[in-house]
This record gives structure tokens, sequence and C-alpha cells, in this order.
């Protein structure tokens, strides 16, 4: 029997994990391994300075205070008696597209989970709100049957984005390549009542390339982006401009 | 004159963001934007639930209660009058090569900086413990001044080692590809006094890909390994079997 | 109907706080707002330096990012369209008795509510690990009924303590000073993997003052501890000696 | 030579600590151990679900990850080699008087001292902002000082507010009772970019007992207001009205 190993990042009392565990249970031996908070944005970031404590809910969930990437790592060197299977994250609360995949922590668990070298799917609904959960929780489980019933076991990352709409009025799957956003919005400047200013992290720039092809693209055509991802950041295309340039140093 | 911003993740007080100050702060405006802590194995995150406190430090520098992404962040959208034209991460105690760059807070903040459209080079030594950290800045202080003195505005993103020699020891600068690591260490369970078990992250993995070419490699011939790098995780070699798998799911 | 705000340092998940929760959910207007981490050890401590975010539960529960005390805060000064009747914390996973007042997170968050103006009470189990808390909860039932029978509305501030016995087994009330504790053990060091040290803070002391009279008595004996409490710390019988003195300052 | 432990609550790097140690540190031996960052109204809190880090910094602080309780508690159980013989908090930023008491990190690492049996001395300044800081510096040696002097060595415990003047313009010093504040100012409620909402505990109340011979009523007339401070919280004079109650209960 397969050991499925679910973890997110908006917390372990997310109604989107929530969704996605109820979907799976019956697929495989699956385990949920979550944040103790909603931990959005925590990217792969790992808790070097202090131990994690885990604790057990009274639905079985682990819970553990730390990051999703943490979650993932400790289930996936030696917390458990055995290693998962399959790393399924998610359902995130709203879209993880374009250049969001480099701050999310629902692309981190699942990152971390094809790290260890296995199968490892990452889940979001495009619009926050949990509008259509089932539905997302339907297909994430279309996703992990196909991989069950095929039994691959080779470390791959797909990064998928849901449509909020019913499960019948999805308009099909794509595979599509992550688009771009344009930079930040400024920071919100806030006073409190003790003339503290203190400052909010902006909202994501709006898209700058959701050309056909890109996941932004396919999620406002009503389908179901699938992005698969890759974690080599090298820049091969500008190598050799790199090294005209260094030589410059010498 | 050139605004030059410098941040870390070892936090504001450390021996490499001094050293790297120091070593730059004749070249232009230089402005030190810094977290409060040590922030080593942040990554990408961003700060989304709470919003930030900014103090100043008599030294002038600037502290956050944040992430190293949350520091360049708000020095690039708003923060200060005038948005930084190249940035400057670390010198961060110990290596940042192959996958580490996943983790990492220094390049994380360098990869802020690139993001927002400008110049951003994350500095690191292959070995902790800050030895010949002025030899590093020394080196440092060379890229920034190559890059001035070009005037280079374009973004991109280079992610530099360098050994834990004197100046004069260093054989050069080589351009590399990112190496990899094997997974990481397992996780470490310890008791305390009470009898409660915690969890330690475990130790990054042992080179699994340090060959010619590499950052692992360059580094361990005693050169400066300047490694260009990109953010698009667009796995795009193997878009072609993930549609072939997606298409099974119809 | 008596609003009855229900608070505790253990965590809104914690068997002490749904244990409470059912037991006096009938006798009043019924909320509970707590932390949503354990904070066993927050004393009094106000978040000052942020906001706190509020979140609601599925089975209506608020929970809190922040302490006992910043929950009680909110519930007092304006969250909720009513302020509370009563205040009751708790059921504390191990005793409060002696100098653990003073650390204590679940007299804090009763002490919180004493200081607004109404009647308050701190609920702990002598033992860890919950033994018959089903027992504790109803001695704190008959508490909170007996408040509401004769319409008590001053500020008032208990301190309970209650052996992990079942009902019948309880050898009735004793009102109670606080006991003495000796100093605290010692820290614990420990080196994690890396050779990093690190220090866990050391047990309580042991009894130093466990006369008959006392909290730790009383439970001992088998009794329901009750010591009411008061929050002046001026040390009026020290205020000759300190103006003798003070006297030589001048 | 008496070793002297410096503490305080709002972080390593305040202006006040500061003062205080050059101040005090031709007196004796001289210890700093101090939070990382500001902890005000941190109370008694004590760090129990994770272990503590220690780093030195440049100018021979030890800086702590936790609480100012969690500071003094190390110095005084076993961190250190010899424990001190005098523990000295602050200076803090704003006054701590009457009810403030309980929520002061300040009062909490003299009280920690206090607990471990030795002198132990809390300064604040009466308003915000370190003017008069050397002022109120050298108020603090004088008061060590006679310590010293008169070789005390039994645990006592005072918390001592100064007026932000110039040593010339205090009008002595006068031994009171803490006053007491009027509840709490109402909770602010502030919605961020995001629309989310987001609660600022509100200020202290006013003034509600600031009579002849309280901390307020000193301060305000110029003097240095010094309280002795006891730390058993039992509400001796309520006992028999608790009886009475109590007795309701069997």
């Amino acid at each position: 029997m397969a050991r499925i190993l679910i973890s997110n990042d908006d917390g372990y009392h997310a109604p989107g994990i929530e969704a996605l565990y109820h979907a799976l249970k019956d697929l495989g031996d699956v385990t949920v391994m979550a944040p103790d908070q909603n931990r959005s944005g925590a990217s792969n970031s790992l808790t070097l300075d202090r131990p994690l404590n885990v604790r057990q809910t009274d639905n079985g969930f682990y819970t553990v205070n730390g990051t999703p990437t943490d979650c993932v790592h400790l289930a996936s060197t030696g917390f458990f008696e055995h290693r998962p299977d399959i790393v399924v994250s998610g359902i995130n609360n709203g879209q993880n597209m374009g250049d969001d995949t480099l701050y999310s922590g629902t692309v981190a668990a699942a990152m971390e989970g094809f790290l260890s070298g296995v199968p490892s799917l990452a889940f979001s609904q495009v619009n926050r709100g949990w509008g259509e959960i089932e539905a997302a929780a339907q297909v994430a489980r279309q996703f992990v049957q196909m991989f069950l019933e095929k039994n691959i076991r080779t470390a791959l990352l797909w990064n998928i984005n849901i449509p909020n709409v019913p499960l019948a009025e999805l308009k099909g799957f794509e595979v599509t390549r992550l688009g771009r956003r344009h930079t930040a919005q400024n920071v919100h400047v806030m006073s409190n009542h003790r003339g503290e200013a203190h400052y909010w992290i902006g909202a994501a720039g709006e898209v700058k390339d959701g050309a056909d092809g890109t996941d932004f693209h396919a999620t406002a055509q009503g389908r179901v982006s699938v992005t698969p991802l890759q974690v080599d950041l090298t820049g091969y295309a500008s190598m050799a401009d790199t090294a005209s340039l260094v030589n410059g140093l010498l």
C-alpha cells in the first residue's frame, strides 16, 4: 500500500488540507504532517536554530512548529519508520503561479519531496476563499490515483493550479510553463495608535507574461494548469556573458 | 553615485556583513538593511501575516524583524526614497553551493534584488568561522567595482563562493554551474531533561555531483566560483513526458 | 444570560480547555478565546510589537497568535460587542502553586480578567497528563455555577488546583495561601549534532514551604486548593527598612 | 569583587542598558546578559518549549533569544561559573509604575534575581525617548554603590522610577507604594491593504490611584520613586470571604 504524505503551508487546520486528506485517505497509507500555524510565504525555509516539536492531533494529523519544508524534511529523513512514496502538498488557499513559486510554501513542501527522490505534487486553487474546494480535492485525487496506478516512483515535481469551479465546469488539463509577474507593489506603511510605523509587504505584481502556454493563461481559460518544475537554478544561457565579465576581474 | 544595498541572512551584527560594508562603503551610497537575527535557512520566505518593524542602529544600519527577502523587498518597494542600483548579499558564514541555493537566505536576498530588476550578487565563504573574511570582502569589492565601472544596470543574479584563503592564494575565478548534493542526513532526535523529544534538522547531504565545471569543483581547486542563476523553475525538458502522463487523466 | 469567557495557556486545542468548555457551555453564553499555540510559562506577557490575528475554528473557538493575557485583554477591551461577566482559565496541564503563579499563563489569563473588573478563576490539575480531566471540569463547573447563582459581579481572582482523582475521591475544598519553592534547578546544556550548545530552562525548584495552610499541603491531602490572589506587589512590610537604606543615598 | 549582572527588556542594543553598563562597569565584575530583541511586555515569561541560544557580542555582552526572565534565570542557574551577587535591570524606556509592574519585563528580570536570593533593582525612566539617560544611569550607580558598600546580600526587590531630568534637578528620593491604573484602553483594529483585520493591544489605562505615597505621585513631584516589592500574590485580606463562598460549594 503506497505511503502518501500530505503537507501544506496554510497550517494543519486549513480547509484545503482537510479536503485533500478526505479525498486521498482511501488511496493508501496516508499521513498528514503540516505546520501548526499558517506559514504562507515560507518558501523553502528550514528551521536550523532550534529543534522542532511534533504533536499529534485528535484526528491523527502530525503538527510541527516549523515550516512546510521542515515537515516534509522530517517525514523524509527518519521521523517515521518508513519514508513516503509520494508527497502531496496543499490544497493552497490561492494560486501559486509564475514567480509565486519562489515564495510559496506549498510548492516548497512538494520540492522537498522531490529532493528526497519521490513524485511530488503541489496543488493550489486559483482564487482564495476555498470556493469549490471539494472539486479541487477530486482533481487532486485523480492525479494521485494515476501516479499510484502507473506505479511511478521516480522523482518529479508538478505544480498544479485549479480554477475554483465545479468539477463539471473544468475545461480539462494543460501542461504549462510558468508565467511572469511584474515587480511587487509598494510597501504599505501604517502607523499604529502609538504612532509607530509598521511596514506590510505589498501585494504581488500584476501578470507580465500570461501568454498562451503559461499557467496564468491556462487557468484563465478554465483549465487545470500542470507545470513540471525543476530545481537547478543555474543560468546556463548566461554563462558565456558571465565569463566575459568575470574575465574583466583578472 | 550608485546606490548599493547590502543585506544578508546571518543578521546585521554578523562579521560578514560588517566586512562587506567596510569594503564597499567608499564605492557609492551604501545602505545596509538586514535581519535583526540570524535567519540562515530562510530561503525566499516573505513575512505576510504581520507588519515589519525597522530600527536604525548606532552605525546607521537598518534592521528588520523579518527575513532577508523582507529586507530587500522593503528597500526595493519604497521604504527608501530611492531604490538600489545594485544589491549585494553576504558575506555568508559558509558555502551556498549546489542545492543549498534553494534554502539559502543569502541567495534569496540577492534574488529579490534580481526580481526588482537590478544586478544582484550573493557572496559566501566556503568554510564557516569567518577565516580570511577580509580577503573575501576584497573579492566582493572587485565584483562591485566592476559592475559600477561598466555601469551595468540590467537584472542579473550571480552566486559567488569564495575559498577561505588569503587574497594572494586565490587561484582565480571560474564561471560554474551548480553541483548537486545527496539527500540530507537523518533527523536528529534529542530528549530534553523533561523527557520531551525534539527534532533537529540534519546536516546537508554529501556532494553527489561535484564534477569539473561545478561550484563544488571550482572552490575545491581554490578558485572563486561564480554561478549565474536564473529563477524560472519550469522543467522544460520534462514537458513532453508530463503531457503524456496528464493525457491519462482525461 | 451570563457571558463566560474561557481561555488558557496550553492552546486552544488542549484537552483541558475542551473539557472546560463542555462542562460550562450550558451555564451561559460561553466564548472561548485562547492562544493558537502552547504558551505555557507566558506569565502576564502582552504582545506590543505587532498586531494580533484572530481566527475562528470550526467549533467556534477564537484563536489568537498571542499570549493568554493577549486573549483576555482583547476580549475585555472591545473585540467582542460585550465584555465577559466572568473569566475562567484552564484547565491547566499541571499545577500552578506557590511561586509558579508568577510564571503561569493560566493564572495570568485570569488575572487579566480580574484587572478588567470581573470575577476570574484559574483552574489547574495537580499532575500533568490530563488524568481525571472530566472530574476537574466538573469541579470547575461547580465554581462557575456558584458565582452565577450568587450573581457575583465584583472583581476577584481565585487560583484553584485540583488533584487528579475521580470526583468522589476528592476530599473537599480548602482556602489556602501560596506555598514557596526552592530556587529552580540548574540550566541544562545540550549540544546538538552540529556541536552548538543550547540551554534548556531547568525544572522548578522543590517545595520549600508546603506547611499546613498552603496550596501544596491542601492538594497533598487530596483537597481542592482555592487561593484568593491579589495583584499589589508592594512590599509594605519592608517600606521602613527601604526608607532607612534610601536615606543613605542622600 | 562583587559580581553584578545587568539585564533589561528593551534588548541588548538599547541605549538604557548601554548607559547602565557604562555607569556600573568599574564598580565590580559586570556581566550583561539580555534579550537579543526588544521584549517589552514580556512579564515573567519563561521559554519552556525550546532551548535557548546564547551569543556574545563584540563588546562582550551576552545575548539570548529569549525573555528577560530567561536571561537572569540562565545567569542564576549555572550558565556562568559564578552566580551574581546583585542583579540590576534596565534602564527601561518608559515608566513601570502601578499595575505596569505585572507586565514589565524590566521588573521581571529583577524579580528573577530576587527569587534566586540576591538584591535586585529595576530601573525605569518615567518618560520614553531616553531623555537624560545619563542622569538616570548615575542614579542607578548610586543605588548599586550603596548596596555594595553596605555589603547587602539578602534578597530584596526594588522598583525604581526616575524622572527624565538632569541630575541636579531631581528632587530626592521617596519610598512609595504602587499606584493603580484604570483598565486599559480599547483594542485598536486596523485593516491592512489586503483587507485583513489586525488587533493592537491598546494603551495602558489612565492613573486611577496616584495619591500621595504612590510611585505616580512621587515622580510627578520630580522625585525618584523607590517601591520595595514582594512576590506573594496571596490575597490574605480576602481569605475569610473566600472561605464563606467556598463553603457554599459543599
